[in-house]
């Protein structure tokens, strides 16, 4: 199957997709909590010390790592603050649509006047080289994240200004990629190069659409194609600046992705977060370029992410070491990394392979990035955060309130904050629904100003209903995604049975006709827990089962179910009950018959030739992503297959 | 089950029992090649440089450790290059009892010259303290193995003069003890310390019984008794040297079992070699001075580390961090250290609980710790060596050929080279079996020469037959285990049936008779291959099973199976066949019906509703302790339970 490439799509903006229910709960959770929290925590860690031009240069807060290979000095993550920044802005900006708080807004407003300030008379706009290493800047693009925070503080330019109408920020971002655009490209005088933490490719291409600056998007698509060639930039700019280019913490360029042209890349490799904005910008050039050499590189990686390197929960990058990817089928459950921010990277991709046209190869594994690996990264209250998301939890692992390196927070805020804006698609004459979930969008589709509500309790009940407003009547193709997980959807239009079948490849029903005002359109999405299974390569998961209902993956939490989860087998999900927690926002729980070899009728010997006793039991599976916002304890998503199943 | 306590058993010296069959090849690949290889390689790391006076004091060849809480300058491993000459000494005398090696036995007798001359004129003699840190002897017994030294250079002693007459070594080490009973000891002026890794205390027993100096017995007590008493040594030792107790890499004084007094542990803590050794000396002390606090002491540490926290090999110790113990049922597969000298630890420990009477309990532990867990480290060979023993190995774990803490290599051969010290017990008017295996042992029993013979072809066969040879007619009681994992035995006396029930609780038959010159006993002990099942509460093992044939754990190998082990499933090992493997010494394999989980008709999914299909097919089992003497490859022990099991 190869991706739809005969179609634009773009996501509606924030402003015109009005959540409730579900997505609705968790954007006031981060509207009314979160975004302050960031705040909060940005100015704790003495961030705007470094910002603010009027404050003395402060000392350093965070050491420089000296780690093997490392050159002691190198690097701090105190260089990529910009960023947290950044997205604490852009959080804040998609907080704004759910609800004005004019005092956080003039906090904001405050920094970025810092950074207005902060600003060099050539448009240069970096508070770690102009403060803290001035002379230094654009000498180690390897490591050293410069690009990548502009890359944030430009997406954070345009949600700011789309969200409060408010330019400066944006205006700041301009004059500096303007520098950034005479610094870099391919001319005479210029440097080759690119960032070794992609994000900048992917933000220029916002802030080309915001700005209908081509030369944006050129940029954009200069650094994607730069990446990898040889000479290559990272070695030429290490010997420049004195360096051994073997000097190299993480050892090969796969890291950063930079081992190969990205066209030439066939396997997802190094850090999870830099490969998966790589690619989202890649996605971006190949649907703008009309560019299919990027998109059959796309798909290539796809596949070989999404069959062979995905967690169920659709987080991915397993090892710590290199915050990233090791090998095929390389999936521990217990030390898994699967950074909250790599999901929400992953979301990014997904959402952008959708583009071309509707498919639901990307969308079904954005819903499950989002619901599952993403989610899971905020508690349900909004105040605390997982920076690694484990499968199974023997009890010690917790939410934290801030993290040194506080990638995760904002990120995981800025996507369910602009939640919206991946749950549709918009052409000329369709639009395509890619998630559900209550909420009304305005869009223009055929000429005609569509307002589609969507009501259901979805991801909890069965029927998601569609409401067409039109301000007059259109013709236009409703794309309604049918889950993988669905099996056999229903369908009916204006009350009246329509055959649900998806149409070609696409994991779509296409309902091309004459709509009108009023018209509604229910979608019967079945929702029974059901078995999954592992590919039998994962050697973590082998002889273990799971349980999903929907697009939630499941776990079994001690709160529910006290310890010693890993006595559990279970063999299947037939007899499974459904009940509504309310602690936990009402979220479906499953309960499961399941068989417990518990030691009550083991003797004294830790091995014996007796099998142990195995009892029935019930119990109860929670969505995943809400794990760890009750009393602490044991989790897992994995259990032990039962006989014959 | 308490210990039988009113006997005394001690082992025949080494002199007194031949080794045929299985032990005999193992025997003559330590005296053929390993104990060179031992020489070879203290030779090679310098060890000799640093011993000899003759030569200049050279640099230090081992860096000091340098690590959180540990000062700079404290620890260098190079402390204990005493303690690998002595073992490897101590091997080397084993060895001269299998096959006289004039140019080796030369060699040690002038390493032993280095050492008489290395002997400062008040008796003390520590290669490390004498050449490389004058001045700070007897500052750090919690760290720097001083003690420790001490002991193994007092077995090797005793060893060499045994198996050589030559005393010179001895000599040296019993003024080496002499001084130091004038500085440790609850006297005025006196230390009241004791060594941070025990050793001395069992090694003081072996001297002394070899001196008949009861005051060598009183000193091993000593060190007993003081050992975790308030106020606390190693506390008052670092303040006396200007440094901070808290300082101390391992934390917990647990790490060295000085948390508390020995009997009122509780737990089998900390490092397992250190453990394992403590516990020896305490037994030898028990049985010494009948003192039941010890033994009473020593059966809740028994039961706890058999029954809580010992791999079914009898491996212990399974993390690497602290070289040993973690929590109850912690017994990790893949990442098990379950380090050869630990289970090595294991067996002398088992052997002394033995020195109080016949008791399968320990018996069959010793001869679990000694067939898996410690022989595992010694290539079939006797060329390359084992230092971690997993029970999994995904395809990267391999012998070494040395190690830069090379304790196993010495204490493995010197375990294979006395094995037939620990297959017997002999009393007054009693003679105990413990370990099976073809062997010719003499023994004085109720006033008579008896020469008793096994044969049989043990562990591939199942009957041992035992001749006995007499000077004269003696009544006396012959003890013959019945292991737990037999299940019925069947006995002949002079080709009659007996009945073969264990006497009281001791697992043993005890045949008294009046026994004449010719008398013959066969022993039949099942060994078809059982299907092992582990505690339910072994997180690692859950819902798995393993196979063990006699006291033989099994394994599958790459070698024979190919790659993906884990895709195997087993229900029952009813359908097993043996088949002898030439290349591996003849050593019996089984055949095994098993399941596999293949991915042949998996499809690009990585996730699915639809469970694997699974095949039937037979995999090759191999004795564990033979694992990786072929090409290498993956390895696995605990085998997923098919459904059903």
């Amino acid at each position: 199957m190869s991706s739809p490439r005969n179609q634009s799509f773009r996501p509606p903006s924030i402003a015109d997709v009005d959540l409730g229910g579900f997505w609705g709960d968790r954007i006031d959770a981060v509207a009314n909590k979160t975004v302050r929290i960031l705040y909060d925590r940005c100015v704790a860690a003495g961030m705007l010390d470094q910002v603010d031009p009027s404050r003395p240069v402060p000392d350093l807060r965070i050491p420089f790592m000296v780690k093997d290979g490392f050159t002691a000095g190198t690097v701090t993550t105190q260089m990529f603050w910009d960023s947290d920044i950044a997205k604490t802005i852009e959080a804040t900006a998609y907080a704004v649509y759910r609800k004005r708080d004019p005092e956080l807004e003039a906090l904001i407003d405050a920094v970025i006047d810092m950074y207005a300030r902060l600003q060099q008379p050539d448009g240069y706009c970096n508070s770690w080289y102009v403060r803290m290493q001035p002379g230094r800047r654009w000498t180690n693009l390897r490591d050293c994240h410069e690009l990548y925070c502009a890359g944030h503080m430009i997406e954070a330019a345009v949600a700011y200004a789309q969200a409060t109408g408010k330019r400066k920020l944006l205006d700041v971002m301009c004059r500096y990629v303007d520098h950034i655009a005479t610094v870099f490209g391919p001319g005479e005088g210029q440097l080759p190069g690119y960032c070794g933490h992609e994000e900048i490719e992917l933000a220029l291409v916002r802030l080309s659409r915001e700005t209908g600056r081509q030369d944006y998007m050129d940029l954009a698509k200069f650094f994607i194609d730069a990446r990898g060639t040889q000479p290559h930039y990272f070695d030429e700019e290490a010997h420049r600046d004195g360096r051994n280019p073997k000097d190299f913490h993480f050892r090969t360029y796969e890291y950063n992705q930079s081992h190969l042209p990205v066209r030439e890349q066939r396997t997802v490799v190094g850090h999870a977060v830099r490969a998966m904005y790589l690619y989202s910008g890649m996605a971006d050039i190949a649907a703008e370029y009309g560019d299919d050499t990027l998109t059959d590189a796309l798909e290539i990686l796809w596949d070989d992410l999404t069959g062979r390197q995905m967690y169920l929960t659709g987080g991915i990058g397993p090892a710590a070491s290199n915050e990233g990817f090791t090998a095929a089928y390389d999936l521990p459950n217990d030390t898994a990394y699967a950074e909250t921010c790599a999901s929400v990277g992953l979301a990014f991709w997904a959402a952008r392979m959708l583009g071309r046209g509707p498919d639901r190869r990307f969308a079904d594994t954005m819903e499950r990035a989002i619901y599952n690996g993403a989610l899971a990264g905020l508690s349900q209250d909004g105040s605390t955060f997982f920076y690694e998301n484990p499968l199974e939890s023997r009890g010690g692992h917790h939410r934290w309130e801030w993290h040194h390196c506080p990638c995760c927070p904002p990120n995981i805020a800025r996507m369910v904050g602009a939640i919206g804006t991946y749950m549709y698609g918009v052409a000329d004459t369709a639009v395509a629904v890619h998630l559900y979930g209550e909420s009304t969008a305005r869009m223009t589709v055929a000429g005609a100003a569509l307002t589609l509500t969507q009501a259901g309790d979805y991801p909890w009940a069965e029927t998601v209903t569609l409401t067409i407003g039109l301000d007059r009547p259109a013709t236009f193709t409703l794309h309604l995604r049918v889950p993988d997980w669905a099996g056999k959807a229903g369908l009916k239009v204006n009350g009246t049975d329509v055959p649900a079948d998806p149409a070609g490849n696409t994991g779509y029903i296409a309902l091309t006709r004459d709509w009108a005002d009023g018209d509604s359109v229910a979608l019967h999405l079945p929702m029974q827990a059901r078995l999954i299974h592992p590919h039998p390569r994962i050697r973590a998961d082998t002889g273990r089962v799971a349980v999903m209902r929907g697009p939630l993956v499941y776990c079994a939490e001690g709160a529910d179910n006290g310890a010693d989860l890993d006595l559990m087998t279970m063999a299947a999900v037939d007899g499974a009950t459904t009940a509504r927690v309310p602690e936990l926002g009402g979220a479906v729980a499953l309960d499961l018959p399941v068989a417990l070899e518990t030691d009550a009728a083991w003797g004294k010997s830790i091995y014996t030739t007796t099998p142990p006793k195995a009892e029935t039991a019930v119990r109860r599976f929670i969505p995943y992503h809400l794990w760890d916002n009750r009393d602490p304890g044991e989790m897992l998503v994995w259990v032990r297959r039962a006989g014959g199943a």
